[in-house]
């Protein structure tokens, strides 16, 4: 089996989130980085190609030329990464299905819910798969959460308790550097700032972990630092389709938390928590009130989520293995594309389906705090 | 100083709260129980009276009695203690506070913020000293988190994320027995069963800690096991005086949670977290990110919160001596009283006019609950 | 049932320990304060009983005298708490064993095995209880970890691994107080300081929860901090009489610790781990690797653990309650003896065997140390 | 910069060690694949290398033929990986360095002392680096602690605990699958089987974080499974070359650990714990009892620690990023050697010396068990 090619747009000198995606996909092993735009400078597009030891023909100038040019080789890029801030998430997708390329994009999808929607159609037009990349959900225990309640070990889940705090944004005059410039940045981030860093993160772990849909939302997204246009804290109420209730908090203003996603989930059978910098381990609480720490690794773990493992348990996988592991789905299913044994049923990874969750999820937060923080239908 | 006496009314055969008061009161050593009327049942009363060793004279079959006989005797008690279902809470209250006895009162104060503002007037009027038993801020770590805020070392508060959730009453068909009984009961509880119960413990606990006021307040109460009347699991988003926000929650549904009061509070300085279960610590994080655990009976205490532990760090304090701190107060104040050398601020209990803030608190809740979640003033 | 009333030698101002067991007996109400000799300087002694309101004649300038004096009374007290320094453990508990009056005394029992064996003769001879105060084995998750292996439902142990550091004596030129001025004073505390504080406890921990007696020890005490006689960091490998083995470390040295006795057993069936400091749990791992943390208070708890516990769940009890859970198994052995329902099966407490066992470990200890850190039998 | 090449020795279907420096390699991206000898069966080696997309003609039949063939290559490998059992470590190792080819080796380096020395003479007189993989000195966290400690802020070591349970040999009549076997075997894993395995990674710990020299050892090694022949419970006592004690505890038989190596160095200013399974992570308590815990990725933590990490602190990194570091210091030397500007301070990993230490320590153990558990000199 031929390794995949892949392409990256985006992911320039310093930027953090184009390494940790090339460093993920190294370190699963299911592709290889073959082409790249990776910044709007030429130069500097060129310098980083030249240091990640690419053909310099494959070094693009735009993204546009990138997916034509790419889309006309016959070694051309089995698929296209997109690591740029969120503006531009939609154009550059876009132009990679058009040209048939498949297409993995980092969260939130895009700004609006007619692009997502646009993107959706797109991607089930020409027939290809689109990954969107929410890390967390690459994790064993996340996956071992899903399985669990899945099985209907939680029985019917009740209430859902989640979390993003982080603290990196806390300090007035400061904007945390590169990241939280364009993060806070109306034009380049979209119309939120934390929600969109984070909410959506939530709003996809609970998604998947539980397989529940939110049926309406009350949210009020703040602005507490003094100096900032858009959004960094956010309570979020919500009532999902069986009746389930649940409050999401997202935060950059939470000095000493770093990057503290959790949740809770609580059924009629027991509950579930699950803590993101402590990825190794989930914790299951039974009917009587046991309750067991699984580590990724351990007896005990579903093998749908097992199976996602390199190590032996206590010898820690992290961010990266979890964001491999995505890729690793995706790069199965491509594969499976390729051979012709494709099922949509083997797509363990978030899509572009997802994706628009995530955007809808944005806008019906926005209009409920535009109008006070009342209820809005999902 | 000769030690004080104390009756008691509630706390008969089988009940818990009851025999924790006593035990309480008996670690901290500042009183002696002298009288009571410790059920509805004049058998039974007598019958735990005589458990306890009490003078069979003291033994009364009604409150109103009891007040009276105490009030006129020469060694009468010196303080009661209120440990029956909330719906009596007031009468018996005012009942002692009428015959000049000082009073201790189990939370929640009462029923309706009329009866609760009679207390506080009354109180007032008789220059009778009121503890109302919010245990959990006798605890050395949570006058810490007092202590340090009131300091200014936190800076501005801006965020408070608290919550107290429990397990015991998730269960279909099931009440949590005798003391589950009556506080699902509309009757026996008050509109509310765990807004009052645990609810009113958050918005205590928030309130000494940070000295914000709640100035509005958005809830949703639920009532999520089938078969119930009163809520078991509630949000409520706050706002506070200053400009800070945050969110409440409490729950009896949430499997593995024993007793999990905890509260989180971020400023522009730094940030706490405080947990009833681990009540030994406290964490501390400074504005750099660096993690602090702090131990009660260690350095870095604040004096008026390290002189409420007994032993040395890491012999465990709990539930009793919390409970003991507040009696300590409370008899401190008693016997300045007596000795005429009392001044309002060595007041270090929760008070009647703290009390009455509770019952404030869940009185808008049910409003925002029954207006469908809107923001209500406090 | 009347209630017990106890005397006490030892604890005048200043002294926390002896404070520590009045309020534990307190806590568990089984007994009450009503002579004392709390200091071998009368004033001091007449001063002490005077604060805790007891009858003047009561207070006794030498515990020879309150001996005879309360065995004469017809109500005399029923049992003698000892909490002087080591040196005159032996002495005092001899006193009140001959002149008929069970006896309570803190750990180590004495400074000699001829000691030792003499007080076990006493108490066998005069057919009286004997209670040494190993505080920690008064814990309900203590107790779950006996009742626990007992029930032979972690195999066969394998291997123990026991701790118990503090870091109080770190500190070259300081002596920690009065506490630590006696326990480093060869005449007042016996050859031993560490070890005998905090070794033994370490000893009968193991001994109580896991059944088994050393067969032999190999022992390294060291004298670390410079200036000092006595060792303040030990180190001893012990062999099993079941063929299991184990290490032990004691400290005084080991900065951050509080008072962290924690003992880990592994047997073929599973293992178990408790830590003093989080004394409401206990971690049980099962063969498979389930790791279980259980909760006093919880199910799961086997019934004579449990029994002991006043709060539900998630109500810390602490340091009190389990000194006082000790005299409440004293107590009702006492009460039992006076209504002649008295069985031996009933002492759930250390005696004056284990007190022995400590003694006879601690000298085994120094000879070990002595030679140059051999195997000694014991 | 080219990116350097490298081979492997061992590594075939089913190895997991192999696979697991493939990864660290891939993540860390300094070096690719080039050659490699995976197996002893000539076609299990071809069907390795084919899988991972090498060149058959350097997928090799024997390691010996493979250093010659990739020594006389123009493009031949930088380095070889040596991931075979420990029993030919040595043969393999002097074959590459032979061929003038650097190397990198699993520990324990080899089986004997001499063996040991031949090989750091041969990396001497050759001018060849020699990293000796122990994985867990390349977590930013272990460097953090070895920082500390050298800039002196622990003051003087005192005391150090260290251990390495795991519990996945504790069952009779189970080896653990391929990994058990050979390690359980004399003939393949030399004369230890948990002390080579775990107590070497526990030496070199200690030896790395705190600078310390072992003057002298008393060991136990005991075998504890029925029907084992080598060692899988093993307690050492030692002595450092600065007065300093300490005690290592490794033990396969330990249910509930995964790969608990865990390390706790008391000093006369403050102590450190560091714990692989929780790497993400270190606690410092400073003199006064002050406990912070410091995250990979937060301020505070040493520049020479903190140039390791990729991600934002919370991002958990893992194993696969420990040991590429070591790869990342080892590659940095390598490319300074090739530019001319290596200097020795640059060796940022486990040297060939640090490899013949860990041999001559288990010797030692060896040697004072067989001699009934006396201090031997090292």
């Amino acid at each position: 089996m031929k390794k995949l090619t892949y392409g990256m747009v985006g992911g320039g000198p310093g930027a953090f989130i184009g390494d940790a995606h090339r460093r993920s996909i190294a370190v699963d092993g299911c592709a290889e980085l073959a082409a790249g735009c990776f910044s709007r400078t030429p130069e500097k597009s060129a310098q980083t190609g030249a240091e990640l030891g690419l053909d310099p023909e494959r070094c693009y100038a735009s993204y546009e030329e990138m997916a034509k040019a790419e889309a006309a080789r016959e070694d051309g890029i089995d698929f296209v990464v997109i690591v740029t801030p969120n503006v531009s998430h939609h154009p550059i997708a876009k132009a990679f299905l058009e040209a048939g390329i498949h297409v993995s994009c980092d969260k939130p999808l895009c700004l609006t819910n007619e692009e997502a929607e646009e993107l959706v159609q797109l991607a089930k037009d020409k027939d290809l798969l689109f990954l969107v990349t929410y890390t967390y959900m690459g994790h064993v225990t996340a996956k071992q959460a899903r399985e669990y309640i899945k099985a209907g070990k939680l029985g019917k889940v009740r209430a859902v308790m989640a979390e993003y705090p982080q603290g990196w944004l806390a300090f007035e005059g400061e904007n945390g550097g590169k990241q939280g410039e364009w993060r806070t940045d109306p034009k380049q981030s979209g119309g939120v700032n934390c929600l969109g860093d984070l909410g959506t993160h939530i709003e996809n772990a609970v998604a998947t972990m539980t397989g529940l849909k939110i049926r309406r939302l009350l949210a009020k997204l703040d602005v507490v630092v003094p100096g900032r246009v858009l959004d960094d804290n956010d309570y979020v109420m919500v009532e999902f389709d069986n009746g389930a209730t649940g409050m999401f908090w997202s935060s950059q203003i939470a000095i000493g938390h770093d990057n503290s996603l959790r949740v809770r989930i609580y059924g009629t059978e027991g509950s579930i928590e699950w803590f993101q910098e402590d990825c190794e381990k989930i914790t299951i609480i039974e009917k009587d009130g046991t309750m067991i720490e699984r580590h990724r690794g351990n007896g005990g773990i579903e093998p749908d989520a097992a199976r996602y493992g390199h190590l032996p348990s206590g010898h820690p996988e992290g961010w990266f293995e979890a964001m491999g592991n995505l890729y690793h789905s995706f790069a199965e299913c491509l594969q499976a594309k390729k051979a012709g044994t494709f099922t949509p049923d083997m797509v363990d990874f978030p899509t572009v389906e997802d994706g628009a969750e995530g955007v809808k999820f944005v806008h019906c937060c926005l209009e409920s705090t535009k109008n006070g923080n009342i209820w809005v239908e999902m």
